[in-house]
C-alpha cells in the first residue's frame, strides 16, 4: 500500500530533519555536558521513540511480512519496541546530564512531566507485552481479553509521545532562538516547525494504518 | 458508568483550573488589547475546544440519552460541536487581536500552525458532518462508507487539539514566568502543569469511551 510507504518515508524524513537541525543549525553532537550533548535528546527521541516505535506498531500490517510466522512477527514487534525504549532512555539521560552540568533544575516543565510518564508507561507496556504475549504462560482467553487494552494503551502512549515531541520542539525553539527570535520566524524556526508537522503527519498515518 | 462521570468531572475541572489560572495567577479577563484579552484564549479554548468538543464526542455513549430519537441525538452532537467551533474561533481571534495591539508577529510558532490547521479541519468536519449525516440527501450506503472516516478524522482533530493545548500552555508558562522563572517551578508552574495533565487525562478517557 502507498500508505505504508508514505509512513516509512515520513518517519525517515523526520529523522533526517532532526539531524539537519542539530548538525546544521545547532551545535552538532557530543557527550560533553554542553549543547552537543543536549542535541542527542531530540535525535534519539525522534529516531527511537517516534520512528522505530511507529514501525513497531505498524509492522504486523506490512504485506511483505504476512508470510512470516507469528512468533517471528512478535519477536520483531517486541524487538523494535525494546530498541525504541533503549534509545528513548539514553535520550532522556542526555538531557538530565546536560541539565546537571549546566545547573538547570530537573523536571520543572509540563514537557518533562508528561515525557517521563510516557517513558515509564512504555517500559511497563513492553514488560507486560513480553510476559503476556511472548512467554508461554498466559492462556489464550486471557490474551484475548488483554489484547484490546494492549492496543489502546500502546496507541495512547504513542500519541502522548507525539504531543511531548511537539512541546519539546516548542521549548527548544523559544530557548535557542534569540536575535532573531522565534517570533521573527528565522529559517531555523520555519525548518523546525516543519519538522513538527512531519512528526504529526507520521503519527496520523500510523494511526490510520492501525485503525483500519 | 463511572468512566462517563469521571470524564465530565475532569473536563469540568480543566475549565475551573483554567479560570483560576487567568483570574488568580494572571491578569483576569477583558477585551482591551492587553493581557486580559489574551487570557480569553486559553479560557475559550479549554471550555469550547476541549470540554464541549469532548462532550460532543461521547454524547452518543451517555446511557441516559439512549431513549432519545436518533435525530435528537444527532442535533445535540452537531449543536455541541458548533458551539465548540464558535468558542474556539473567538478564542483564536482574541490572541490575534492581542498580538496586533502589542505588535507581536502572527503565526510564527509550531503551536499556531498546528492550532490554526486544527480549527480549519474542525470547521470542515462540522460542515461535512452536517451535509452528509444531518441533511436528508446522502444515501445510506454513502453514509456507511463515510462514517469510519468521520470518526477517525474527528478523533484525530480532537487529539491534535489536546497536543496544541499542551504546546500553548508550555509557551505561555515560559513567556509569563520570570522571577521566579518557570525553571524554578513556582506555584503557578505546578498549578498549570497540573492543568496540562488534567486535559491530557480528559482526552485519554474520551478516547477510551469512544473506542469501546
Ligand atoms: C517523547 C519524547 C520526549 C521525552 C520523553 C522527553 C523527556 C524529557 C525529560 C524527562 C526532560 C527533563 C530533563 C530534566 O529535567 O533534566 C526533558 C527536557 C527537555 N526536552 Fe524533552 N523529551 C522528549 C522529546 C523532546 C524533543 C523532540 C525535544 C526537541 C528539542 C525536547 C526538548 C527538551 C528540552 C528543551 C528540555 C529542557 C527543558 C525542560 O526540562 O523541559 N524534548 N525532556
Ligand atoms: C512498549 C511496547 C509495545 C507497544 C507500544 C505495543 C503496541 C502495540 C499496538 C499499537 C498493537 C496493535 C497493532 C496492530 O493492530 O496492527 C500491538 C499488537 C500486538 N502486540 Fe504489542 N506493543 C508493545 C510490546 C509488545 C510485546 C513485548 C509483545 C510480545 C510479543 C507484544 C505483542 C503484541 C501482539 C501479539 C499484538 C497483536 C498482533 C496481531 O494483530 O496479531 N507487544 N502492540
Ligand atoms: C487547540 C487549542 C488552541 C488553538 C487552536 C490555538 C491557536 C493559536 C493560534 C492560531 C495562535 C497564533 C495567534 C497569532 O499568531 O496572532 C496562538 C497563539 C498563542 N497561543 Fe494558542 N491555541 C490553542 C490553545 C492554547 C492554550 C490552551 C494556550 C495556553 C495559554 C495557548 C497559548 C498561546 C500563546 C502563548 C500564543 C502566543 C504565541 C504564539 O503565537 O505561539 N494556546 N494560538
Ligand atoms: C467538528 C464536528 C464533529 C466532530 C469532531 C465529530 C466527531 C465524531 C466522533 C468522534 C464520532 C464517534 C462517536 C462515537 O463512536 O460514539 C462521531 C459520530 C457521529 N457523528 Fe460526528 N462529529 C462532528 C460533527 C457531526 C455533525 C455535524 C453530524 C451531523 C449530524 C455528525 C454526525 C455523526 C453521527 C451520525 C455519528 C454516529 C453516531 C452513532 O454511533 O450512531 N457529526 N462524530
Ligand atoms: O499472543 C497472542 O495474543 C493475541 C490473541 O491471542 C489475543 O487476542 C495474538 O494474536 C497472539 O499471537
Amino acid at each position: 500500500l502507498g500508505l505504508l510507504v508514505s509512513a516509512l518515508l515520513l518517519g525517515f524524513l523526520s529523522v533526517i530533519f532532526t539531524l539537519i537541525w542539530v548538525l546544521h543549525y545547532r551545535e552538532g553532537l557530543g557527550w560533553d555536558g554542553g549543547a552537543p550533548e543536549f542535541n542527542w535528546h531530540p535525535v534519539l527521541i525522534v529516531t527511537g521513540f517516534v520512528f522505530i516505535q511507529g514501525l513497531a506498531i505498524i509492522v504486523y500490517r506490512l504485506p511483505w511480512t504476512w508470510k512470516c510466522s507469528k512468533l517471528l512477527m512478535k519477536s520483531i514487534h517486541a524487538g523494535l519496541n525494546a530498541v525504541a525504549l533503549i534509545l528513548a532512555i539514553i535520550g532522556v539521560v542526555a538531557v538530565f546530564d546536560f541539565h546537571d552540568a549546566k545547573n538547570i533544575p530537573n523536571m520543572y516543565s509540563l514537557h518533562s512531566w508528561i515525557g517521563l510518564v510516557a517513558v515509564i508507561l512504555y517500559a511497563a507496556q513492553l514488560l507486560l507485552g513480553f510476559i503476556i504475549f511472548l512467554l508461554p504462560f498466559a492462556p489464550l482467553a486471557l490474551r484475548a481479553i488483554l489484547m484490546p487494552i494492549h492496543v489502546y494503551s500502546g496507541l495512547l502512549i504513542f500519541g502522548t509521545v507525539i504531543a511531548t515531541v511537539l512541546m519539546g520542539v516548542t521549548e527548544k525553539l523559544i530557548f535557542a532562538l534569540k536575535n532573531p527570535a522565534y517570533k521573527d520566524l528565522p529559517p531555523e524556526g520555519i525548518f523546525v516547525n516543519t519538522l513538527g508537522i512531519l512528526v504529526l503527519v507520521f503519527g496520523t498515518i500510523v494511526f490510520w494504518i492501525v485503525t483500519r
